[in-house]
């Protein structure tokens, strides 16, 4: 039987401000940082360890992972960091209050950008896709690829391809695996692995520092899945 | 011209408490944790930014990385360990007091543990051995290469291969490199680089958690290195 972990990030500085974050590389919350290492002791006393990691390119699944790791004193495992294990991009919305831009677009409409499955918010702006093309942190990416918004389809498009092409090698070769983070690309996971309706996928939500566990049988069919809590 | 930053792990809990360590994976105190802060903020003052960092096994080198990249706002830089650059091994004397030991054998016999180049400490006894080879870091080590103790000559015999074969290549790449090790795996890259006899390596002490920058010319012969101090 085959097991891996998915973790979605620990309360951030911004989930804090009710703040769209999207890729904005904002840090956890001391609150972030407790539920990271919360996490590390459920799964340590549920014996789970794990060979390799991944994580995405922002600093709040860094941490939680980082924190995890710790706790369970795995710290000197492999791990791997993606742009493709970011969150959402949430475009021209990254940096508005949501209850501000509620008021100004009006409830419906943001409703239709975070829970629709193939609608874009707007894009970021002139300047601020600037800024984030001359982020060091995308500069080897193709400006094809870097997104300036996202709907959850989109999302689905590049993290479905990692999974097939790095961690399913993994699982078939038996590696422990865990993967920290964000809410629409492990919503995008989960969407792929259990085959979920673009109507439901928009309805579920991972919380955030809680081990969601996935099992697979030998052709890697999924079995069950659950969350480890206190 | 091409530069790399070595960083030698900030203080750790057996550092405080005057005990051996070598491979024993003790974690660093609050001041370690303080050092490598600010040598994130003395490398980011001096304008030094990385595209790669090494690092070792041990927890007390990793944690001292991750807080420099924190700081430096690098966490999502790709990030290596590997047991090579591991501290020298010191055999049966880890986990002793120092001033014990010295009380024990003599302060002759223990400075030339601590600082001969080619005389080994006595062996981690078999029960700790046995625990050392069901370690799950070490567990995919040809037993052949697992150390039951080091002098420096071992210690350079392992750091050189990898220096040449993993960190050359991305030299000539010109890629920004930061690696954070150990004393001893420190020293037998600077022995290496700079040609240092034997009687003479044994002697330099690397300070912790101080950046230590080498520069080098094209053909990666070295021009002249320095610690970044505050």
């Amino acid at each position: 039987m085959k097991k891996i972990v998915f973790i979605r990030h620990g309360e951030s500085i911004w989930n804090m401000k009710n703040l769209f974050t999207g890729w904005t590389d904002v840090d956890l919350s001391d609150k972030g940082i407790a539920e990271a290492k919360q996490a590390g002791i459920i799964l340590q006393k549920n014996n789970f360890s794990f060979d390799i990691a991944y994580t995405s390119f922002l600093k709040r699944a860094i941490k939680t992972l980082h924190n995890v790791l710790e706790t369970m004193d795995l710290l000197w495992i492999p791990e791997y960091k993606t742009w493709v294990l970011n969150e959402r991009h949430y475009g021209g919305l990254q940096g508005l209050n949501k209850a501000e831009t509620a008021a100004k677009y009006g409830d419906a409409q943001v409703q239709i950008w975070r829970r629709s499955y193939d609608v874009e918010p707007p894009k970021l702006k002139a300047e601020a896709a600037k800024v984030q093309a001359n982020d060091p942190k995308y500069k080897d990416l193709a400006p094809a690829l870097l997104p300036t918004t996202e709907n959850l389809k989109e999302t689905v498009a590049r993290v479905v391809p990692f999974w097939q092409e790095t961690i399913v090698p993994q699982l078939k070769a038996d590696k422990k695996i865990i993967i920290a983070a964000h809410g629409n690309s492990l919503r995008a996971l989960v969407k792929y692995i259990d085959q979920v309706s673009d109507e439901e996928i928009v309805k579920l939500n991972i919380p955030t520092g809680v081990p969601l566990v996935y099992e697979f049988d030998d052709d890697l069919k999924p079995l069950k899945h659950y969350y480890l809590e206190q």
